[in-house]
């Protein structure tokens, strides 16, 4: 197949989805037509902008109504929700914890800020997730279970949790990974970080994890400027979440008494103000995404060199970041394609560089991941912004 | 002595300060009333509101311009900015940390998080902060100094650094404490969470440690919604904590490489908005919070069960939050006239329970901590929000 052929190929496939007008066309940027001014500025002449405010309880009621979870705790970013989750869970140093390789480097930190080592998996190309049945067959080989505990037969240590990241807002398969961790006795956490208004056979992404995280950095698809939660359907978690993310302080009327070591997690009230302007948009932001994947779809169809990645399934992806994948054959292009666009003017990007590549957790365990190193080589994002739907809009 | 008597004359000093219209009075609201609006606004009409933006690079600047540091990071917290400065000054797991006792539980759980434990030690009457001299004393007696290292006789622990707080805005006396950090190889490490806009013989505080932190949480002298600084004098220490709190990412056209276990510390663009338009009002606020303090030492000069605190003489204070407090033979009063206060709602309150008295830290190493326990006894806070200080302005 001939390179520079499918190059054009594809950057006209993209020009007729971003017909452009010269515009540097970025990634995924936000959208604010709302309430957003109104909220914020409400918080400006309140004098309420900091961590106690009524945005935040908003925020956090508005959140778990929508995700359809008992509890949602808004925090300041999507990796410190992550490692409250695994704390909660029950993480402690020493342990291992499952982490897909292709995901996002917070998956693999939030591991580390807990003395815990991150044991990478394999993923599989229908979903660009944790691939369930490698990895059943996988510790099925690796594990012995010793006084109800995951032991990794070849480190000693406990295995005591999974956390699958739905990839760009694609589901992972939920049940069958869900089914994993009952037999091996592990914690479920969901990174969630990208799947807000993502729903795995109907109902949404964070609800099978004890914890799950979300994320509402300004690339999201909704934004609190920097901001994440906390999603459980377990109370006492959820109020224990609250509790060690705003510094573990007993409630008094004047004392200043903690009753453990806690974190400075909290969202301040004018990102709480932001998110709840933003969440009232986010139905019309779904909608808008899957109008843009859709007129991709289409545009890419005679593309020869690869496809466009399309929900599994038992997904109704939230089409977050959205996917051009090349062909095995082609994976030597992925370079070439990303210069031509990003040099006109349309910005794509390659996923993640793999966790176990990184220098710092190159030495961790981890099992044969020839699925996630090939669609690294493969994989490529396209400009996703809510307001390219209509392509009159760019 | 009466306590009725010393209650009323207590009273009275204070409302004549805060006449007070029966508007509840609060310990320390934010002051809006300049540019804050137009910066935000900003940042929602550009899409900038995120990790990175213009008003962040600003931020910085003119921090560092204020403080006369080399370089400032900004970050998400004051926790935050002290957990960097920590791992910076090369803190490791099982190393003992100074701190003192009497201080927001931020300081000892910063050191917490490093997997290190905090040591306790005494404050002064004069400064609220680390008493240098009984510090000297106490390390001559309990460490040894091996291949350059400062040990714990008792515990066999490397001690690696100190953490003065500048309580409500006093700064501790920073030569005399940097000389003993000389003397036993430690590395001094400015909690400067309370003490932005404070200058120890004319130099601004954050200049002695290695690394600083400041807090621009709600209640501080100027605020960011929530959010924190690292100032240093050592420019590649500075390029250090700038990366390490932006996820470690290796700069790069499209690759997304980590060379370390980095955090997700970055400070929103849009709170940075509100940073830069408190910050260009900060001159003003120190001089409103002066004319507030000045104030109140006059109006309390006749009542006999204690006195209003004034800076130390080294310490140009920015007397972030002011303090009353109690003599020694009216200790017991403190909760009667923090209840007769917060009845007639002027909000006062007691300073932060000391940390060897919290739970998880109980058994940690500490010397006598008579001072700091008399200190907690005694000490009230009083309303100082930059807008009192005019009487016809509550």
């Amino acid at each position: 197949m001939n390179t520079t052929f499918n190059s054009d190929q594809f950057v006209n496939a993209l020009k007729k989805v971003l017909p452009g007008h010269g515009r540097f066309i970025g990634l995924h940027e936000p959208f604010f037509k709302a309430h957003e001014w109104e909220y914020v500025k409400e918080c400006l002449d309140t004098g309420w902008v900091s961590s106690v405010g009524k945005y935040v309880d908003r925020f956090e009621l508005l959140l778990a109504e929508f995700t359809g979870v008992k509890r949602a705790v808004a925090v300041v970013n999507g990796t410190s929700a992550l490692h409250v989750c695994l704390m909660l869970a029950g993480v402690e140093q020493n342990d291992e914890v499952i982490v897909p390789s292709l995901t996002f480097v917070a998956t693999a930190n939030a591991v580390s800020y807990c003395g815990a080592v991150p044991h990478f998996v394999d993923s599989e190309e229908k979903t660009l997730g944790i691939d369930p049945y490698k990895l059943k067959d996988y510790l099925g080989e690796i594990t012995d279970i010793r006084n109800s505990e995951c032991i990794n037969k070849h480190t000693g240590r406990r295995i005591k949790a999974v956390v699958p990241m739905h990839v760009f807002g694609h589901c992972v398969d939920l049940d069958a990974l869900a089914e994993v961790c009952r037999e091996f006795n592990l914690e479920l956490i969901e990174d969630a970080a990208e799947s807000l208004g993502s729903y795995y056979k109907g109902k949404h992404t964070g609800n099978w994890g004890r914890l799950s995280a979300l994320s509402f950095n300004g690339n999201k698809i909704m934004t609190t400027g920097g901001g994440g939660a906390i999603l459980t359907n377990d109370e006492k978690i959820g109020e224990m979440a609250k509790h060690i993310t705003t510094t573990a302080k007993v409630p008094a009327r004047w004392e200043f008494v903690h009753d453990r070591v806690g974190y400075n997690y909290r969202m301040p009230n004018i990102n709480a103000a932001l998110g709840c302007a933003q969440l009232e948009q986010l139905p019309f932001f779904l909608n808008e995404k899957r109008k843009l994947a859709n007129r991709y779809k289409h545009a890419f169809e005679d593309v020869q060199c690869g496809k466009f990645f399309v929900e599994p399934d038992f997904s109704h992806s939230n089409y977050w970041l959205n996917v051009f994948m090349l062909d095995e054959n082609n994976s030597d292009q992925r370079d070439v394609l990303l210069e031509i666009t990003n040099n006109q003017g349309i910005m794509t990007r390659p996923a993640w560089a793999l966790m176990h590549k990184l220098s710092m957790y190159n030495s961790c365990p981890r099992m044969d991941l020839s699925v996630a190193e090939s669609i690294e080589k493969r994989l490529i994002n396209l400009p996703s912004s809510v307001f390219l739907a209509n392509d009159d809009a760019v």
